[in-house]
């Protein structure tokens, strides 16, 4: 069966999906809506370890701060990260049926231009390209109109005036952004510090399609890492340095080639192939989460965003990207350099000082210079308005007071003649103790939902022709499975009992008792429990039960009172099944 | 300090939630947008807490399953379940400045007209008691434009085509319902069998007022219990029957008396106070999880709703209210009994067949009536046209036949006169194994931002002029916090260390060693950190630590090699402070 086909693997995947409650398409019952999915039980909490496993990583063990905030946003603030002018895509509208298609998806199938260059092409060499290679409408074989940019994002009216336009976020780094002085506030003031924000953002997307890879509502885990630029060094790269990160170079991929070069983190940095320390690091713990998932490293690779592809903010892009079996690499996280771009953007926008304020080692002494109006002159000449015009004459930069003194003997403040008389210029020391700016920002942006895509195909596996999904035991949705032999003689109520307790100690613990115990196992290994314990007549006796493992399909025969204890170890990744009982 | 003015506490929980980076108002470098909040990472864990002991609650231990499906819905959903048509609520616009208002709002301040009255009233009796009681804007004086009804959901397109309206949930649980038949598919077709939904829910409110009471984005926890309406009993009634429900009467809340009555479920439920067993079930839970996150029985009530305060669904409707030093009596969970309504309304609208099957313990033998078109006879009679006049009999009630026959001789089917001997009368039997029908639906929903809200505000509390957020430790966003007693000598590395053990058990675990350990400590209170662990000299001569209870500021003394395993038990609840150590 290893030879499943493509789409069967595809095929059998969503099939399982679907029945057994892990995702499946949205409004079914009103024809569907493309682009939306809903998580059954197990997707929900599949989803949710493997949003937990990122918590533990990244908040837990690297400690950046989590954050929440709402995925309806203020126009304003879209309009000042640059989403409102760059946040569209290429569409064509067929004349005939009025069917509207992405146009760079249009080049890709049937011009067999590639996206990387699609995505550079303005809207002329996009109806050059489309007329030169005869596409027509996939659905009527109508032409197109000429192609317009389409927003990609919803647009919705915040209350009641219809002029307070709101947007559905396509990303939740800007919910950080700007928030950003409270967040460094709360960070206690020091650099580097990172905010991670997990939850629902929006694409409008014209004719969404790859099922969970390209949907309309999707979750993000955005994290911006915020640094000093002129301290950029990674305190923690040691943790990493020696990690190796398989990358396909910008310069291979203009020669149409595929290779990827492997090179430690270490590396990496020195070839100045990554040009910032803290985006390497988190590109190896990206490296690391997707090993924890399930994804081997041999199965992941980073590729170097060429300058077309990269979205406006970046200054370089890296996106990690995973072998899928029907959609070939797939992207599965972002890693950008977004500089002081966002901040900067808001911070004009607002108004609202940004800056942080940096400490010199030691105080930097200047000299400036100041004119000072000297009212008792300017009193005499101006009378009630000598005060407006000495406010007049502070404004001013001093420099070009002294100019026009030396050019023309006056300067004219308005309509108000100044001679040299009426001020005193003089210079005054000044002592800086640091100075404001504005952090730059390294994000590693991952994508909940394509995490757990690849989650599901990476544990798909079949033994004896039977489906297992071999989860990790870190994110498998269901834990434990508790299973009496029998539905009878009290084996149902001992293993009750055993479920209610080990559910007290915190997993998730399933009780079935339907049918064999044969079918119940097949049930276990296609929902992806790692573990089975079986009470039979000899618990009854002596108060131990079977342990079964879902990938070995061994046995192991184990005391209740321990059970406890021995899962806590298994699930913490301290033991392995071996170490859960003596073998049967 | 007890007698802290009510301004006065709301307004510190105001500033300690900015300051600490609890909550506050989003976008306010865009001069903030009314109803929505941004949570801190203080928040963010906190609120994640509470929901996840909700969670725990009933996902876990009641076996509800969990699903999420998107916030972007389409319009088709919300005209079926007549949110389109009924979620509105009436708003005035000023004449002179055009602001807008909720008209009930204007009403319950200007006019002291309760909320219960002003919700049942119609646009024309609004008009009419704003005129008689001359309300005025409230901004500039002006009059008010007659009041209409404003759709509270936000209105977005989904995809590239102008008709294709979508809509902001404005709550979780018809996502639940339209993927009903999936999920029946997942619980293995039996009831009864509960889903919840966790996210976040959109409502446009005319003008949001009262924080994280009435937010534009907030979080809904959303669950639908499913059950058959001839089989209503509640099997897990047993484990909450003596638990004592403070109910506020419809009757006694006409006579404009608050008076509660005291009643066990048990009660409730013999004396048809609560009309449903699952229902009387669920508020019994949900009284428990509030007491679970800090808020007392005696600060808890449930109010049953009027008949024209219910929403359009609910058959009988009980709040769930907490009582709040600002906002008096809040509700904080929503118990509907929606009977049928929503499977049936998506029924209809779809066609989708969403009723279940119910065998009958016996299988029902009927008699049927049945007419049988004699093809032989009806031929030479109708032609070409025989086989259509067959079809024809075959559609029409056998009784309408046989009634026409003994009355006038004949049947005419359309223009087709019937004779009685072209057709066969006879009678049929039918075994029916059993019948379908609609699930009815017990909902408890709960907010979460109140919930979070209710628990911010009944953890704050002053200790020698200090504050302590004294949450309970089950939802404590911070649990431990590490700190060398001086940052040198080897302390801090020592503590550190510690630091990294406890977070790899999985605990949440703060180090600080910035000011003196005095300031450390009332950091902590105020962040509401249960348990601080201090790294002195003493440990590196003999391996202990102190602990430091936050609520009453002991301490005791501890082994470190001691301390993964006394944290497990002491979180779970299992040990108190005093079995932490030795008191010093």
């Amino acid at each position: 069966m290893e030879e499943t086909s493509k789409l069967g693997k595809f095929t059998a995947i969503n099939e399982i999906a679907r029945r057994r409650g892990f995702f499946w398409n949205s409004y079914e019952i009103y024809g569907g809506a493309g682009g939306f999915v809903a998580y059954g039980p197990l997707g929900t909490r599949l989803k949710q370890n493997i949003e937990n496993k990122l918590r533990d990583i990244f908040v837990k063990q690297v400690g950046i701060l989590e954050m929440e905030s709402s995925v309806i946003t203020p126009g304003k603030v879209f309009e000042a990260s640059g989403h409102v002018a760059n946040f569209k895509e290429p569409m064509v509208e067929c004349i005939k049926c009025n069917k509207r298609f992405r146009a760079d998806h249009l080049l890709e199938e049937h011009a067999k231009i590639s996206s990387a260059t699609a995505e550079k092409m303005s809207l002329d060499e996009i109806k050059f390209a489309i007329d030169e290679n005869g596409i027509r409408c996939p659905d009527c074989g109508g032409n197109f109109n000429p192609p317009q940019q389409f927003l990609t994002m919803f647009v919705t009216t915040i209350g009641p005036y219809a002029g307070a336009t709101g947007y559905g976020r396509p990303e939740a780094a800007q919910g950080i952004f700007v928030e950003f002085n409270r967040l460094f506030a709360v960070a206690r003031e020091k650099l580097p510090f990172g905010v991670i924000q997990i939850g629902h953002a929006l694409r409008n997307e014209i004719s969404p399609r790859q099922g969970l890879i390209r949907l309309r509502e999707f979750t993000i885990c955005d994290l911006e890492f915020f640094f000093d630029p002129e301290k950029p060094c990674c305190h923690l790269l040691k943790d990493v340095e020696n990690e190796v990160l398989p990358i396909l170079l910008g310069e291979t991929r203009l020669k149409n080639s595929e290779e990827t070069i492997k090179v430690t983190v270490h590396e990496a940095l020195d070839r100045k192939i990554v040009r910032s320390e803290w985006q390497a690091f988190f590109m190896a713990m990206a490296k690391r989460l997707l090993v924890e998932i399930g994804v081997p490293e041999e199965k992941q690779r980073f590729i170097e965003k060429l300058p077309w592809e990269k979205a406006h903010y970046s200054s370089q892009s890296f996106d990690q990207e995973v072998l899928l079996d029907r959609y070939g690499w797939t992207e599965v996280s972002g890693h950008a350099y977004r500089t002081d771009y966002d901040l900067s953007s808001h911070m004009k926008a607002s108004g609202a000082d940004m800056r942080v304020f940096k400490e010199y080692d030691t105080p930097v002494e200047t000299e400036q210079v100041i004119v000072k109006p000297l009212m008792a002159k300017l009193g005499p000449v101006f009378k009630k308005e000598s005060a407006k015009v000495g406010e007049l004459i502070s404004k001013v930069d001093p420099q070009i007071i002294r100019v026009a003194f030396e050019k023309h003997g006056y300067y004219m403040a308005g309509n108000y003649k100044i001679l040299p008389e009426h001020v005193e210029i003089c210079s005054q020391k000044i002592v800086e103790r640091g100075k404001r700016f504005i952090p730059h920002v390294v994000e590693p942006s991952f994508g909940s939902d394509r995490l757990f895509y690849v989650a599901l195909e990476y544990a798909y596996s079949i033994k004896d022709d039977r489906v297992v999904m071999k989860f990790p035991p870190c994110i498998a949705p269901t834990q434990i499975g508790v299973y009496p032999l029998m539905s009878k003689d009290g084996l149902d109520t001992k293993a009750l009992e055993l479920q209610k307790r080990l559910t007290r100690e915190g997993f998730t613990v399933e009780y079935d008792e339907t049918g064999s115990i044969g079918r119940r196992y097949a049930r276990a290994d296609e929902a992806g429990i790692p573990l089975g314990i079986t009470v039979d007549y000899d618990t009854l006796r002596d108060e131990t039960v079977t342990i079964r493992d879902r990938d070995s399909w061994r046995q192991v025969r184990s005391p209740i009172k321990d059970l406890p204890q021995l899962m806590h170890l298994y699930f913490q990744g301290k033991i392995n099944f071996e170490n859960l009982g003596k073998l049967v």
